[in-house]
C-alpha cells in the first residue's frame, strides 16, 4: 500500500461506535503501516479511544458535532444532516481529501448523502449495494443487496457489468463468470426484463463471461461469481444465508456440548472446527460497497465488531489499490456506447 | 389414521421413480398400516417392486401410459398429458376416489393440472405452494414457495388466511404468527402492495395473528409461524437456505476428515451428531401443498428419496385428519365476506 492513500472513517456509524471503529482502524493498520486514517465524529471521544492504540496517535480528526440515527429517513439526513459524521466523512472523498469513506452506519441515508455529494458515474442510472459472501469455490460478489427494490433490464446489465470489475478488483478474477438469480435455470423462466438483461449480458460486445440465469441453490456452490439481482430479492438472500448460518452454528454448538463425550470429540476436533468457522465467519466478508458512485464508499454491517469493521477497510484498501473508480467508469462508458450504437 | 382414507400416488414422478415412490409408500405403511393407497403408472413396474414390500400387498394399481417429464411445459401438460400417471392421479382426487395426492413431479405441471381438475378454492383468487422449513423454534410455513412470481395483495392476504390454516393442521397450532417477508422491518420498507397487504391482514375481523414485516435473517429464528410472500422471493430464499445448508454439510464433513483427531473427534460426538443432521435433513420437511385448491395435493422435492417421500405422505395424511380443505373454505368465505363488506 503506497504511503499517500488516505481513507476517511465515519467513526461514530453503528452499534458499537466509536469503539469498534477505532479498534478496526487499528487492526488494519497493522496490516497496512502506510494507511493514513482519519476519524470524522466526537472528537473528545475519539482522542480517549485513540490514546490506547499505539499505531494511530498519527490518525487526524475531524469533529463532527452530530450522528445520523439508526432509524433517520435518507430524505431526514438529506436535509439536516449536514453536520454528522457521516456527511462529513464522505465530503473528505467528495473534496478529494480521502480516497475512500468507510461508514458503518445507517445504509439509506449513506446512499443518500454518497449519491449526492460524490455523484454517480457517468451513464450509471441507479447506484447498487454489492457485498461478497463465501462459497464452496471461495468468493461470490452479490448485488443488489437493497438499494433498490425495483430494477429495469438496463440497471441490472450496468449491475452485472460493475460487478464484474468490483470481482476482480478483489479477487483478482479477470474473466468472472456473471449469472443473473431466478426461479430456474430455463430460459421461459421468471420475469421478462430478466430474459431481455441476460440477452443484453449475453453480447459479446460487452466481453463479460454470462453464464446465465442461476438459482438460489446454486450461489453457495460458487460457479458464478457475480451474481445479479434486484435489490428487494438480493436482500432476502442474503439475510436468509446470514440466518441460515446462525442456525447452523447454533446446533453445532449444542451437539458438541450435549454430553460429556461430545465435549472431548470438541476437544480433539476443535482446530478443524476453528479452521471451519474461520471459513463461515460473516466478519471476514463485512464491507459492501455503494457502486455506481465517482468514488469509493464501503459500507460495514451495523452490528461489525473490530475484526469486520477493520475488513471493510480492506475492502476499500483493495478497491484503491486496483484503481476501482477509473476502471467502473471506462467499463460503463463502453457499454453505454455499445448500447447507443444499437439503439 | 381411520381405515377408509385414501391417498393417489403419481408413481412416475420424480427423479427415482417408480422406486422411491414404492419404497416411500411402504415406509408411510408402517407409520399407518389402515391407509389406503393407490399407485398411478407403469402398472407393470409396479406391480414388480411392490412384491418387495409385505405391507403393500392389498395397494390398488392404475395404470398410466404416460409420464410428465421435468421439462414439460405446464401448457403443453394441459394438452397432451391425460394419458400421464400425474393426470390420473391428480383425477382420483377429482372423481373422490381418493382423498389426497402426492406428486414428486413436475411442479408447474402439477399445478396447472391440478388446477384443472381440482378447481379453486371460492373466492381465492391465485393457489400458492407452501411448505415448511426447520427454524430454531421448531416448523415455520413459508408461501409462496414459486407457483406466482407476481402477487398483489389480495393475493398476500389470503396467503396470510390459508398459512394459518395450513400451519395448524401440521403443527396443531392454533394461533399461528404471520409475518411479510420485507427488506426491514419498519413501515416504510419495501413496496406499497406489502403495506396494504399487511394492513388487511392486521384487520381484526379476520381473527389473524399478524406480526408485520420480517427480514430474511428472521425466518429461521422461528417466531413467525408463516411467512407470506410472492414467488419469486419466497423460491430464491428457500433455495439459498437449501444451499447454505448444504455449504455447512460440506465443511462440517471436511472439519471431521481433516486429521486423526478430528476422526476420533466425530466418533465421540457422533450420537450427539446424528440428532443435529436429523434437525436439518431436509428430507424430514419434504412434502409442500398446492394451497387453494378444492382438494390435496402435495408436492414431494423431485430429488427425495423414500425417507423423504413417506414424509411427504405424512404431511397429506395430516390434512386429510384436520379436515383441511372444508376449514381452508370456511376461512377463505369468511375473508371475503369482510372485504367485501368494506368495499
Amino acid at each position: 500500500m503506497s504511503s499517500n492513500v488516505k481513507i476517511a472513517l465515519d467513526a461514530m456509524g453503528g452499534d458499537n461506535a466509536p469503539d469498534i471503529v477505532v479498534a478496526g482502524a487499528s487492526i488494519a493498520r497493522k496490516r497496512h503501516p502506510n494507511l493514513n486514517l482519519c476519524f470524522i465524529g466526537n472528537s473528545d471521544k475519539i482522542k480517549l479511544l485513540i490514546k490506547k492504540y499505539k499505531n494511530l496517535s498519527n490518525a487526524k480528526i475531524i469533529h463532527a458535532d452530530d450522528v445520523v440515527g439508526s432509524e433517520t429517513r435518507p430524505a431526514q439526513a438529506l436535509r439536516h444532516g449536514k453536520k454528522t459524521s457521516m456527511w462529513l466523512a464522505v465530503n473528505e472523498v467528495a473534496s478529494k481529501n480521502a480516497d475512500a469513506i468507510v461508514s458503518a452506519g445507517n445504509t439509506g441515508a449513506l446512499m443518500a448523502i454518497s449519491k449526492l455529494q460524490l455523484r454517480m458515474i457517468n451513464g450509471v442510472t441507479r447506484p447498487a449495494i454489492a457485498g461478497f459472501i463465501p462459497t464452496l469455490k471461495g468468493l461470490s460478489c452479490m448485488l443488489d443487496l437493497g438499494a433498490n427494490i425495483e430494477v429495469d433490464e438496463r440497471n441490472l446489465v450496468q449491475f452485472g457489468i460493475m460487478g464484474a470489475s468490483f470481482c476482480s478488483a478483489i479477487t483478482g478474477k479477470n474473466n468472472a463468470t456473471v449469472g443473473i438469480l431466478n426461479v430456474g435455470e430455463e430460459d421461459q423462466k421468471g420475469f421478462d426484463y430478466l430474459r431481455r438483461a441476460g440477452s443484453s449480458l449475453s453480447d459479446e460486445t460487452l466481453n463479460l463471461n454470462y453464464v446465465g440465469f442461476i438459482e438460489g441453490s446454486d450461489i453457495i456452490i460458487g460457479d458464478t461469481d457475480v451474481i445479479v439481482t434486484d435489490g428487494f430479492t438480493g436482500n432476502v438472500a442474503l439475510k436468509t444465508a446470514e440466518g441460515t448460518a446462525k442456525f447452523f452454528m447454533h446446533h453445532l454448538r449444542r451437539a458438541f456440548r450435549s454430553s460429556i463425550l461430545s465435549r472431548i470429540g470438541f476437544l480433539l476436533s476443535r482446530s478443524a472446527f476453528t479452521k471451519m468457522r474461520r471459513t463461515v465467519d460473516p466478519r471476514y466478508y463485512n464491507g459492501a460497497i455503494l457502486l455506481g458512485l465517482n468514488g469509493i464508499c464501503v459500507k460495514s454491517h451495523g452490528g461489525a465488531d473490530s475484526v469486520g469493521f477493520s475488513n471493510a477497510i480492506e475492502v476499500a484498501c483493495d478497491l484503491i489499490e486496483h484503481e476501482f473508480i477509473p476502471k467502473v467508469n471506462d467499463s460503463i462508458s463502453a457499454a453505454e456506447k455499445i448500447i447507443q450504437t444499437k439503439a
